[in-house]
């Protein structure tokens, strides 16, 4: 197999044909060359047409065969009946990458899925990757390749800069384009996937890491066809300290199923979805607005560590506002020092010197007084992030040019923190504030929001990279789903504990059995041949002390006798009497995007009602579980709220880390596991599963 | 008094007086009658400035005393240390509202305070109404009255319309000015109302819902300082079906604490707020956008009752992102009817019909595609809200023609539907499609946000308004704090239900109460001298017929009897034996502004870890009892969710309602009720309070 062929020549090729190249620049197969032409782009463009010797003032060639050259990559501009054989050719020649922008494949039925896995059969047999088919293709504003049919209204005026764009929808994506060239962010590579025959949302990401334009990566995806390539995509985002923000549509009901019909993709669980983002430092947007001001923030390069804020404001009303954003999100607004605070009174006697800082109207009347108080924020106060809400005012022409300045000296002297301000005015004074270096929003809430998105790459990007726990060796799984006694037994290899029980025969193991467990004991009845045991009185709670045990055994033995003269006696199963566990439950789902995926809750109505759980992909360590258990709202249940004990925390996180390196060690045939109840005991005495399903798939032939 | 005043007069009075007219029309004194004179007001303006003749072009007079004729209103515009005096002459002379702009009173501190209180009292003596102190004052773009120091950078270029403005801050007020004119919101009055030492929030909306020139009501408040009045007025709005969109800052702890250290204003406990904005029909925005985008939608004046959507796109991917939004917000996008479907797919065979209908991109290649699509969807699907999705490419030159062309044609066949599009452009294209009649978003969750609204409008206005229930008679408080059963017997004179319970002194009233109760029944000692019943063996537990109840009446008094020779044993009280109840908790506590407000919610961890309880003001009905109790999340475990039996709900509500009641006529005496539990028994068998606790302020003098 041949599907590594490296696919970095996408941003910059050195030549690309242009299959169905045309001499008219508005057509499907003339946009991309006359972009090219009028961008600049200084690789050789090779036209092919078999009807023009000319195209666009080119020299144009009749087939792929007459190609002077092996191009890098080729566009691939004609009809869906036409695209096999160009696609053969162009494998044939050793091409390295194909653009399909060509539709009429999968996004229209089975015919056309069988057709597109025809072409993309063919590429891979010879190492040629694809981008599409149904694709708009690839812009790349640095070096002026338009892999793309975007049209020219979408190119005009788009500013270059550090901010790449990854989209499955052509539409949706020159929706964005337009919205991104609106609020002038400076863009980088533009990618869209189409109907992802091969290359995929994941590959686009790997690349751009790697692309020294790229700074900022914003992901469009109606579903993800490949879980495992974007993960590992977005962990390379991660560690490259390249901020991801992404929109991810389908999370209602109604809009999952819309996707589905619009493209070929599976349409993961929407809660997986966040549970994954949210594990590899990703922020989802939930608005185009959203995703667009998150990467202009971005763009800026700062991402504060500490979620702390430092608001200065002109009005005490936008302060409410903007504190409010900032709790929502989890954002602090720590107190200004004792010490700044008087020298800002000092300043303006009437001024809030706490956090927001409110100047009042007063600034207006005395500018000098910006610069004191910001420089106080930033240099006493230390906020990592600072937020100035000056709106119209600050952008009238009295007032503008003085505050620039003032500003534009604080940031001189402590450049590495985030700078946001909210103004209301014309595009030109808000633009000349942007190129001082300060981020300008109209809306204070937004602000906040692109702040908290800040933070959170901050935190991500300074988390060490989390080691996966050491792999278990390969779990062997029963041809059948197993029964309870089977799955708790295959779950206890993997150190995953059930309530202490032990099959007994004789009389005086049971006691030796209740001694080790701890009194007092559950005694039930052992019997292949006896399925309901409390029917038949075969279960005996509370037994206390020894005596009672060997009592008991009797008894037990007696009752089975009375009740089922033929059935195997095999002895008495003692077990813990557990009465002072806290109910949970934990559980795996394979999902069918990111593999085996855990869940914990605590049991009872909040499961069934409140559907309060987290979910992490498999495998992760205990410190990892610990946090998962911590995060859920009914937490405080097992953290000692009103007078509870406190559960044991460690425990609960060393069973559920476990249960997710043995899902992974089951490997694939695993559909689910239901550990429900867990009863977690208090501090020091561990956590015990008392039921346990285990769901597998059939074998495969191959076992 | 003569508090009654009418303040209609503030829109467009027949003559103002300038109290401090300045010549200067940068001053605070001359910018209003710089603005009424530009803006063509055509009332009477009468500057007062003893060292001019002349102000501004107009004659000025020395004194409020000289004025030749007594002003309906007047503007105060000098420093506080004068306003006393001003105030007290136009108060003398009769003039009918003082709109107050000086700062230095309740905002500074107690002396302020003092000198606010002393000013309104002496205005209120005369009847005349105060607006302000420290307010921005009213602005009238119909009449051309302002009586307001807003900066003329406000007043430019702002479009005359339906949508009046209410805020309480001055700054903050004119940041949304500055954003309305931004988004060409027409507006008609805009009042900041400051301090609110005499005319209030609800002042401004009651004089607004009179006003024939507002359709339409944006409020900002910090604090509200007249709940009665606010309520009040906002009632009056939802009978005149006039929407109005609220946004009330200092949602969070931080933020509540910056609104108080901003204004001097009663911060109301938020989740309250919530509540009776909900009641009362208000939309409540989280930002500026959100407020400005539903006001600018509501002022098409359709509010459709059905929460239904019907979307038209040209991408999938906006389609699911609409129907994400949708979801989040409970509207419904219903299927399109299957012989529109099937017209559709005749049409365009490769559309999606159903709801989202999408064109896909086909839809510039043949523009002719969108009256059928839409007329269809219009006339047949008859959604009353329909959203189009044309993004970048409905404005482009070559499209926006032919598309506005086919838009009008079927909105002017259904006039009275609510039409929404989404689309990129210059102004100039956006504002023509906004001229046909159709409202432009540029980002489709906002349309979606914003229709939400109108639909929620739709319903508050279809209910009839809700009757008060019959108001009880004043409840008899006693004097001190009272105990359980004190709390008991006056909750039960207002119809609330305890437990079934009977004190009997012998042993065969206690069989005939049993048999009357329903066995199996609790028995506890009764005596005044016994605080601990159980620690002397005092409660017998399921006692199950009539013997049992005998021989446990002579237990009972013989362990009374011997623990406690020396206590008065009065017998023994017969109670229900409640078995099968679900655990609520009901309550009332006393906000500061809105007066007494009921709570309901689950007993036990909903209520103490989940806060999963819901807000009503009181009084209210049994019908509005139930809607709160379903409205809950955890309601699911009275209604019968996996495999629980049905609650006794309308028991519930009657309680619920009762104990509204009961909260109205025991006064402002009455701090909080908590019942907890309340045993929410199965269909049928009722709903009993197990406890009591009612807290009371200390009588005032006069009882």
């Amino acid at each position: 197999m041949t599907t590594s062929t490296p696919i970095d020549c996408l941003l910059n090729p050195r030549s690309v044909a242009v299959i169905g190249a045309s001499d008219d620049a508005a057509r499907i197969g003339g946009r991309p060359i006359a972009a090219m032409l009028k961008l600049g782009f200084t690789g050789r463009i090779l036209p092919v047409n078999p009807n023009r010797r000319e195209v666009q003032g080119l020299p144009a060639y009749a087939s792929i065969a007459d190609l002077p050259e092996v191009p890098e990559v080729a566009i691939v501009a004609v009809q869906a009946s036409l695209v096999l054989e160009a696609v053969s050719a162009l494998a044939t020649r050793g091409v390295r990458v194909a653009i399909l922008f060509s539709a009429g494949f999968a996004e229209t039925g089975a015919e056309g899925e069988a057709l597109q896995a025809e072409v993309v059969a063919i590429a891979r047999r010879s190492g040629m990757r694809v981008l599409g088919p149904n694709a708009l293709g690839i812009i790349n504003l640095h070096s002026g390749f338009i892999g793309s049919f975007a049209s020219s209204i979408l190119l005009g005026q788009i500013r270059t800069g550090c901010v790449s764009v990854v989209s499955q929808s052509g539409a949706y994506g020159g929706h964005l384009l337009n919205a991104a060239r609106a609020a002038n962010i400076g863009l980088s590579t533009i990618a869209m996937t189409g109907n992802e025959g091969d290359l995929t949302l994941g590959d686009m990401v790997r690349l751009l890491v790697d692309d020294p334009n790229t700074g900022v990566i914003a992901l469009y995806a109606e579903g993800i066809n490949d879980g495992e390539g974007l993960v590992e995509a977005l962990q390379a985002a991660r560690s490259a300290r390249k901020p991801v923000v992404m929109m991810k549509v389908g999370r209602s009901d109604v809009g999952s199923a819309a996707a589905r019909s619009h493209t070929a993709s599976i349409a993961g669980n929407d809660a997986v979805v966040d549970a994954v983002l949210n594990e590899l430092g990703v922020v989802r947007a939930r608005t185009t607005e959203e995703l667009l001001d998150i990467v202009r923030l971005a763009a800026r390069g700062v991402y504060p560590v500490a979620n702390t804020l430092g608001v200065i404001t002109v009005s005490g009303g936008a302060g409410v506002i903007i504190s409010d954003a900032a709790e929502d999100l989890g954002l602090s607004l720590p107190e200004m020092p004792r010490a700044a605070q008087e020298k800002l009174l000092k300043l303006l006697p009437f001024c809030a010197p706490r956090n927001p800082v409110d100047t009042t109207a007063q600034f207006v009347n005395d500018l000098s007084l910006i610069e004191p108080f910001a420089e106080t924020m930033v240099g006493e106060g230390g906020y990592q992030a600072v937020l100035g809400f000056f709106t119209y005012a600050g952008a009238t022409p009295s007032v503008a040019p003085r505050l620039r300045e003032q500003l534009a000296a604080v940031r001189a002297r402590h450049p590495d923190r985030l700078y946001v301000l909210v103004l209301q005015g014309p595009g030109d004074v808000l633009r000349a504030y942007e190129e001082d270096g300060f981020t300008v929003f109209e809306d204070p809430t937004r602000a906040v929001v692109a702040i908290g998105a800040m933070s959170r790459f901050g935190r991500a990007f300074a988390q060490a990279p989390r080691a996966a726990p050491q792999a278990l060796p390969p779990v062997v799984l029963p041809a059948d789903t197993p029964n309870e006694l089977q799955a708790k037994r295959l779950l206890a290899g993997a150190g995953i504990v059930n309530a202490p029980e032990r099959a007994c025969a004789q009389p005086e193991d049971a006691v030796a059995a209740a001694r080790e467990i701890g009194f007092p004991v559950v005694l039930k009845i052992l019997s292949p041949d006896i399925l309901h045991k409390s029917d038949i009185g075969g279960v005996l709670l509370n037994v206390g002390d020894e005596e009672a045990v060997r009592a008991g055994f009797a008894t037990l033995l007696a009752r089975a006798h009375e009740a089922a003269p033929q059935a195997r006696l095999e002895g008495v199963l003692v077990a813990r009497q557990i009465t002072q566990g806290v109910e949970c439950v934990m559980g795996i789902q394979r999902d069918a995007v990111f593999g085996p995926v855990a869940m914990f809750g605590m049991g009872g109505v909040f499961v069934e009602i409140l559907n309060d759980v987290v979910l992490h992909r498999c495998p992760f360590d205990e410190s990892v579980a610990e946090q998962m258990i911590r995060s859920i709202r009914s937490s405080s249940l097992l953290l000692g709220a009103r007078g509870r004990p406190l559960a044991d925390i460690a425990a609960l996180a060393k069973m559920l880390s476990k249960l997710s390196q043995f899902a992974v060690a089951a490997g694939p045939r695993l559909l689910s596991i239901d550990l429900n109840p867990v009863f977690a005991m208090p501090d020091g005495e561990g956590a015990f599963a008392a039921d346990a399903v285990i769901e597998l798939a059939a074998p495969t032939k191959n076992g």
